[in-house]
């Protein structure tokens, strides 16, 4: 892997290779959209999304050929809360599960033809080293962000510049169209909403959801903990980098600076849940210009992921009722993807099918 | 192709067929999906979905390996009340499209593994004869229900018995193990709205939506040409053979049919917008157990399909904003429901996989 310098300039080239898109690409998407048999508007969704794939891909024939996925894990001191429904050994035990292929989101990118691999950005374990399982340990977990930074300004930046570097390494042999971020660390929705509420200035109150679901007086201790975070840090409000010191963790770290990685490159991010959200919010802090590339998968029950996605003007793509992460919601988006794609590649126009449009009489 | 009779004897006996599942294997599913290495209920409706294909197929490794679309094809009188934004021929013109493959229901079939084809039910059209063309054409469109009953007796029958037919002949070829119900007539979605009327009690005024795009002055004669059925017809609200006899449309007839076929080989049948769930709601009429093997596919952005699945008791997976018909969102669903199945199939328990669940420790 190419040496990339683990400091906050690596990360701030990287803004500087965003491009915004095009906005007339938008309108000839569109228009192109309005001249296939349907009625305009009525494919929805796909619609949006083939004209934003188009502008993204700066090409009225968008193809999402390669698609990937990568889970991020990390621990978070702040489980010392008892802020979670499961022991925090499960971030390591979920991760062996991704790595056998036993997991749910082995399930859906295996239906959806994504390539996945799984990163370790920070879980208080040692795995032997496996095909598919990434080493960018920045530390054995954060610290608990209740009583002190959940980690060093140094930490902060090695987390981004190791999940931007983990793109592009991957890029340099499979250039990659379109990419999934999920995640996995037992106490990161408690993380995640620190961070939003901070990002927002809602209260713990009102952004504090379930999480994996936790019952009344985990969820008083959850919302405890996060207020507790924000009386003691008083974080700026859009400072991504110091809100990921703070109040984040490894995984969002890695997750944002993958998101900028991608961006830099042209290729289509999707968000997964609220962790994945929040992790991208705080790329869009860093560098406003990236939400062209972003595309929120799905809507998440968390409350606050919703806020999260107000911020950077994105609206989710699908709403299953998931809650899981993982990047679930954004696989099966990343499919939707697709099919907005083959919808401008195959579909015939009035014209070309000889079929009359509204005012063919 | 087997003689069936074209008569409503033959659709009660499929009626008699459709066994109502048998409710303890949602439980038995429910406990299995609440095993897997996943908080209980984060993955929503695919979990639903997962439950209910566990209780159609009658086996908690449910599979869907032959999936089947069929889009049901028809003319309707009603257009000369001047009540579609498209011209009457865009529906003989669409079947063309769907034969040639370029319309959007061939590229969801093409990305989703679906098999499709296309049923001629009443088009005012003589076709030539074609691979994934067939005719079961009952006439050259439907009479004006704002005028005359739409069809007679007969034709309501021959529409049903001729839908079932199809299915049940393709399914001797070829074990189907989830259909979905597709469609395409200029005006059906005045037709669907006047079932719907007439089966909910609701007015046209709160029913009738803006079909393909329609402007104020013809959603003004579409609501006219309703009210004007309905006070000349006064249809029962629950027969559905006189609803559709009265004020139906012959592809209505025959996805009400092929519903009512599919349940009886215990196939899940997935329903689209707001004709194909309300072809499904004259199926229910006929035979309420039918409710068991629905699945409403997508939330039409058409107000009145909302008042079917009511009636029904289901709940559309999908909201994408799609008004397009023709399967669109049932083939989304279609795939939606495989990922629940190897979700069932593939995914590991807690146990299974070495994963604490919440009372690990």
């Amino acid at each position: 892997m190419e040496e990339i310098r683990e400091s906050y300039e690596t990360i701030l080239e990287l803004c500087a290779k965003i491009k915004p898109v095009e906005k007339s690409l938008y309108e000839k998407a569109q228009h192109k959209v309005d001249l296939k048999t349907k009625p305009p508007g009525s494919l929805g969704k796909i619609e949006e999304l083939a004209v934003r794939l188009s502008g993204i891909q700066g090409d009225l024939e968008p193809r999402l050929d390669t698609k990937k996925l990568f889970v991020f894990a990390g621990d978070h001191g702040v489980v010392a809360e008892g802020v979670s429904a499961f022991p925090a050994e499960v971030t390591s035990q979920m991760v062996e599960n991704f790595l056998a292929g036993g997991a749910a989101i082995n399930v859906f990118c295996r239906q959806y033809g994504i390539e996945m691999a799984v990163i370790d950005m920070g879980v208080n374990h040692d795995f032997a080293a496996r095909d598919g399982l990434i080493d960018m340990k920045v530390a054995r977990g954060t610290a608990n962000f209740a009583k002190e930074p959940a980690m060093t300004r140094d930490q902060a930046i090695a987390a981004m510049v190791r999940g931007a570097e983990v793109f592009l390494a991957s890029n340099r042999e499979k250039n990659c169209d379109i990419v999934g971020l999920g995640e996995m660390g037992i106490g990161n929705t408690t993380t995640a909403t620190a961070v939003l509420c901070a990002a927002s200035g809602k209260s713990a109150q009102e952004l504090t959801g379930r999480g994996t679901g936790i019952d009344d007086a985990a969820l008083a201790r959850k919302q405890a903990a996060i207020e507790k975070a924000l009386a003691l840090h008083r974080p700026e409000p859009r400072d991504g980098l110091e809100l990921l010191r703070l109040v984040g963790g490894f995984e969002l770290g890695g997750i944002c600076g993958m998101a900028l990685a991608a961006a830099s490159t042209g290729c289509a991010v999707v968000l997964d849940g609220i962790i994945s959200t929040t992790a991208g919010l705080l790329a869009y802090c860093i560098c406003p210009a990236i939400s062209d590339y972003l595309i929120a998968g799905h809507q998440s029950v968390e409350r606050g992921q919703l806020a999260a996605l107000k911020i950077m003007g994105l609206k989710p793509v699908i709403d299953l009722d998931f809650r899981l992460g993982e990047g679930t919601g954004a696989a099966v988006t990343m499919n939707l993807a697709e099919l907005s794609c083959k919808m401008m590649r195959e579909m015939a126009s009035f014209d070309e099918a000889g079929v009359c449009g509204e005012k063919c009489n």
